[in-house]
């Protein structure tokens, strides 16, 4: 914009005064000024909705326009942008996101259930009337990957979108790398400290990445949202013994989501990983998220910040209400809705890479050889194969017969020939308990 | 933009076909479809200028007008946008950009020199006429770091940015902390294989980071250009003795580059600087380059990839061509150049921070005992203090008297403290070559 001119104000709307909520109108508001010379313009809230107006969030709510529901916010000729803070994959806040963009409003959003289920369908909306869709905050908390995704990489092809999306389930695996104990005692205290939901299954499950990784797939390859046909596996079944096998062969395990374009289509997987010690991802501890792409030309260009929280989710709203003051609308998903190709699933039985292989087996002749020669039958060629004893399987050192533990690492192989291996090693009757299986991610 | 205004090429002009111009070429011509999606409109070349017009590039150049000097091209009413691909902080560069604004045509620069020492006055002839001067690809090569500071991050008050800036030095670390081996011997090595320039002294003693971080110095704080004010320091003192002592003590020595807002001012500094390995700076090694912030809602974001070659400069030039061709037209340093604030120096003797001393002192009574008073009559307290024979200083292990290392950890200080105590224990005698210290970076 040239220097002089003076816009109006940006009228914004926010609806949702939870703790992101309010933490928006607090930095708005305390960095007014800084936003009125970046933007040159001002960025105005007028108008906020919640469930409850008396509730004390912190914040001045007087000189705000005041609207118990949102879609009313929505639609308020006040106001020039929406903000949904509500949450949820439907009701209240698609039904107020619809009502905006049929307002003719610009829309910013944190919710990652709404665009992984609707985007499509809400983006055509917003591109049919010149609206800007813009969800920045929905991904990653404040690593600016949409954008990233959106333009920075405009020029390259790329080859897979990769990280750590969820800090509940990395939080809870950093804490079982560096002090040893078990998932479940873990879990506990996270939740016992606000780091995991009462019922943790949508984040430990592999879920909330999951909603994630489809909205990166989409931004990555241009191709339609496919939420459904992500594989998706938790970090419910690591183990200390898992951990420890990790480290002493030169890893770590993260919960890692990626999508990756194959020679069969587009693989999108969410799963616990083995990542080597040396790579920065595995560096990225506690709360902390990081999304990586592999890119023709960029090369291998890594983001890694906060994934959540309601600071780092507010500055991403803030970047995404910068775009719009400063007249960038660009199609939600980089492209045109009508321009996504179609999503052509790439079966995780068709995997290719290297495993790591817990089996719990009875010492006893013949065991190990019939499990050699069960992969071998599959044609898998092993890196390692090493028997061990740990504390953390309470194996009985002495107890002839008793489950020992053998650790196999193979080379690349496809995952239909290793879950093949492993169901016949399994009926053969030589093991304790069903094979533990681990990918490895090649960095 | 909304969907189904056809809007005009973009009418690029590019100057200078070295590998980074002619890499440009290809990928504009390679993804031309996939760019014209994007940005909703052609990213067209028209015309070229260089030094050589029948030189073999691998790229056809029959269909672009041909330009001897880049000024005309400059100036031709062909063109939208000026790319400077030239280099040179003034000469063809500076004149053909200069002749580009006044021209009324946008510009896109890979030239850090060109912006670290004339950025201001630039940056004010584009805003004065409503177009971009754009550098992503002048700082950090594919990482688009400039994006980040100028738009993701415009609700943050930062307080430091930091990061690898130059990958010469981060290769020739790299292998010192992986294989061993000494600067020297390296650094030939690096030369040989082109990771080097033929005169090192630019990259290896700081400066190529040093004008990187000047210009994010700039985005990241609102503060005027200052390139002069860098505090720098090279690598070429760092021996295989503090690349094994960093080891031993959990650190890796990276060649940091940094500006931080102090009480005093801002510090902006290029030094070799420890920091822990379990941080994921430390693991990015060989010619990757990071870019870190320290942001008040944000947190603490950092960004990973190439920093230099051709592929990954053209992604950024792309990046810039792309933001132009979509309307996006920002204030070249995030705010405008009259709003920039002056520079206020903190000075290095007022850094404070922990440091890394390596002595090589006389293996004498009273040695030790001298040198721990002259850091205790400073004021400086210390973490640790290790007296070690390593093969690497070549000390006689049974030689009385002859010299032998003395590392010492010291707790958060005044780098003035730490000067005079230096200087003092040099003048006692006990030591036989100047101390070595290194900062240690709080991340």
């Amino acid at each position: 914009m040239a220097a002089g001119v003076r816009q109006a104000p940006l009228r914004i709307g926010v609806a949702g005064l939870g703790t992101v909520g309010a933490g928006l109108l607090r930095l708005l508001r305390d960095q007014a000024g800084m936003l009125e010379v970046r933007c040159g313009r001002e960025l105005r809230v007028v108008g906020v909705s919640a469930r409850s107006k008396s509730k004390d969030r912190g914040v001045d709510l007087s000189s705000f326009e005041w609207f118990d529901a949102p879609e009313a916010l929505a639609a308020s000729p006040h106001i020039d942008v929406f903000v949904e803070l509500i949450g949820g994959e439907g009701g209240a806040a698609k039904a107020s996101v619809e009502a905006a963009l049929a307002a003719g409003k610009h829309v910013v959003t944190a919710n990652k259930a709404l665009i992984a289920h609707h985007g499509a369908s809400l983006a055509a909306k917003a591109e049919g009337r010149g609206l800007a869709l813009n969800f920045e905050a929905a991904v990653a908390g404040a690593i600016p990957i949409v954008k990233a995704l959106r333009e920075s990489l405009s020029g390259n092809t790329l080859t897979r979108v990769y990280g750590i999306m969820n800090g509940t389930t990395n939080y809870i695996l950093s804490r079982m790398t560096h002090e040893g104990g078990d998932f479940s005692a873990i879990l506990a205290d996270a939740q016992a400290i606000g780091y995991a939901e009462a019922d943790p299954a949508f984040d430990v499950g592999g879920h909330d990445a999951a909603h994630k990784l489809a909205i990166l797939t989409t931004l990555a390859f241009g191709t339609q949202i496919s939420l459904d046909s992500i594989y998706i596996e938790g970090i419910e079944a690591i183990t200390a013994a898992d951990i420890g096998a990790a480290d002493d062969l030169g890893y770590r395990i993260k919960l890692l989501a990626a999508a990756v374009r194959t020679e069969s289509g587009i693989e999108q997987r969410v799963h616990p990983a083995m990542v080597p010690k040396t790579a920065a991802i595995a560096q990225v501890d506690g709360v902390t998220n990081c999304v990586a792409v592999d890119a023709d030309h960029a090369g291998g260009v890594m983001l890694a910040g906060p994934g959540a929280g309601a600071q780092a989710t507010a500055s991403s709203v803030v970047s995404d209400l910068a775009d719009i003051a400063r007249g960038l609308i660009l199609p939600p998903f980089a492209v045109p809705v009508a321009q996504l190709k179609p999503y052509q699933r790439a079966q995780m039985r068709e995997h290719e890479g290297g495993y790591y292989i817990r089996l719990s087996v009875y010492d006893r002749p013949g065991a190990f050889a019939a499990i050699a020669t069960r992969m071998a039958a599959e044609g898998i060629s092993l890196e390692s194969i090493v028997q061990r004893r740990t504390r953390a399987l309470g194996a009985s050192p002495d107890g002839a017969g008793a489950p020992t533990p053998v650790i196999i690492i193979t080379h690349r192989t496809m995952e239909a020939a290793i879950r093949r291996a492993l169901d016949a090693i399994e009926r053969d009757g030589h093991v304790d308990r069903p094979p533990q299986m681990i990918r490895i991610e090649k960095l």
